[in-house]
């Protein structure tokens, strides 16, 4: 891509897809997801009355997408736990947010600035899932482009479309609504990236992956540091959206 | 099995069984059941509501089967998104049936006439679904009978056996209703499918497979068809039911 | 162990190990469970509008541990049903606890002694399905410590863990309690039994497994017995949790 070269960006993108997740990033995720967790109605009290409970809750937030997209696959849904020093780092974040002593974590962790890059790093992970997603699938279903893009997406934003599930653990029903009834903008953003990874990996979209992984990751931390800062819901897809939905 | 030879059936029967599913049968059967999610109550609203949820909902009437079994028999049930041209023919049916100008193609369809001929079509593909269903769990548990009839009427009932789980996609949940409680004309004839197709194939019924095809399509194809015109739900297992509970 | 050597224990807890858990424990197992199943408000009309859910629905009181440990594992959920002789044993109980002429079956097995020897049973094969939860889960994932403890765990008290479905089985829903929420006491030791094996088998216990086996069946069954008998529902694990939420 000649933009690339006309910025110099080569090098910075292809640095960006060698830019290991583990610790920082996968850190940042799992403290984000634990603390969207305790940000659930009745979610402080599930974790005084019954900490397991709370616990597996946390995994699947940290987790579901991994959980979901093996089960889609016919993988072992438990393997996220054979990764013992992720699980670690995800618990201890689970005990740290809900349990630290005067709550010094999840007060420090909800000041703008550091939540704001906490936020970003979040969204760093979520292109490497995604992209993790469609190679896993297009590995045992080569070309099969709706096969990829359903296990990107699902690897990317797992938590929320099994979040019935997660609720039910925690003691809570709600039947009359899902992510795929009215997405919320995580799962439209995943969703979007699914499509163009998995156009890419078949090859119909001319551009190459560390370039792609480049501008999904630029265009998602923007995105979402943006809406963070104006409070606003609104997005560039919601303007789609309303054209398409006139 | 002589009374075939005394018809001179034996061609016929022979000639039914390597009738090929696709694309016209295949086609009557999604066309049916998306028409069947159609009529039920709430889907049109979901339909201008949410098309996503609407298309998953429409997919798992169309492949639910699949879907079902292939957890059962621990295969991916992502699979049947791997096969395009089928998933792309349900999705034109799921798009004629809910959003063709003029609501032409529903109107058209919903008449008795041609119903009853895509009736008898999908009628058609039950015995195909109840027999692969049934030949794939052997070839895994060769011998296991209770595995085979599992598979097999999962695989020709799917739809109705994770109703619960399909309505939960459109935001209903009804708890206190499943096919196992109060079991529907489809699935009561899919379970006598998959027990004499799992009896045929474990060489307790002494008959050959595409006889029992013959016989098993006759019937269903009868008995749907009497059923449509008459407009009564009584059928031949209803007197025997009757019979039973006594 | 010494203690072992020295009370002469060895030989008892070798040939303890040896057990064979077919037929006699198991079909203890099947008529508990089903009894239990019984005693649950609501099934005995389930049993009398359709066997068919009941049946169901008491395979899943028997069968719920391997069921639930072979998704957690992605072997075939179906599996049991291949078991051709443990599934009519469990069907045979079930007809006999629920439809058995003048209910003989379960007015006897309810008498107090009768009950006694069998639950203490039922204890006997917890041990053994704990143990080889963590055994199939250790020879997928070796040292995965949390992938052997939660296998373990599943195969043990998988009926338990699976309730909110089996009760929709049965047209019951009760989002409001899991046994994650609140767990019961049998959930509980069969937690710390899948603990102890697991650590057992990862070599961080300096135990022989037929020494632990030993062990922790002696510690299930004296401590239901002693519930059973007392009535009371306070066990060991009590004084501990008690010491623990101060």
């Amino acid at each position: 891509m000649d933009v690339f070269a006309f910025f110099n960006l080569n090098e910075l993108a292809f640095g960006l897809s060698k830019l290991p997740m583990f610790p920082y990033f996968d850190m940042a995720h799992y403290i984000i997801s634990v603390m969207s967790l305790r940000e659930q109605p009745g979610a402080l009290c599930v974790s005084q009355r019954s900490p397991l409970a709370c616990w597996f809750s946390s995994m699947l937030y940290c987790f579901g997408g991994a959980v979901l997209s093996a089960l889609m696959l016919a993988d072992a849904p438990v393997a996220p736990l054979s990764n013992t020093t992720n699980l670690l780092l995800a618990t201890l974040m689970w005990y740290l947010v809900f349990y630290c002593p005067l709550d010094v974590v999840y007060s420090l962790a909800s000041l703008l600035p550091l939540r704001l890059v906490l936020t970003a790093m979040k969204e760093v992970t979520r292109t490497w899932k995604v992209l993790s997603g469609v190679s896993q699938a297009g590995s045992k279903y080569s070309d099969a482009l709706f096969v990829m893009v359903a296990v990107g997406w699902a690897k990317g934003a797992g938590g929320g479309l099994i979040s019935n599930f997660e609720q039910l653990v925690r003691g809570v029903w709600k039947p009359e609504t899902n992510e795929l009834l009215k997405m919320s903008y995580p799962t439209k953003v995943t969703l979007l990236g699914a499509v163009v990874f998995s156009l890419q990996q078949c090859r119909y979209l001319p551009i190459q992956t560390h370039h792609l992984t480049f501008i999904y990751t630029l265009f998602t931390v923007t995105n979402k540091t943006r809406m963070m800062l104006l409070g606003s819901s609104s997005h560039p897809l919601s303007s789609l959206e309303s054209f398409l939905y006139k």
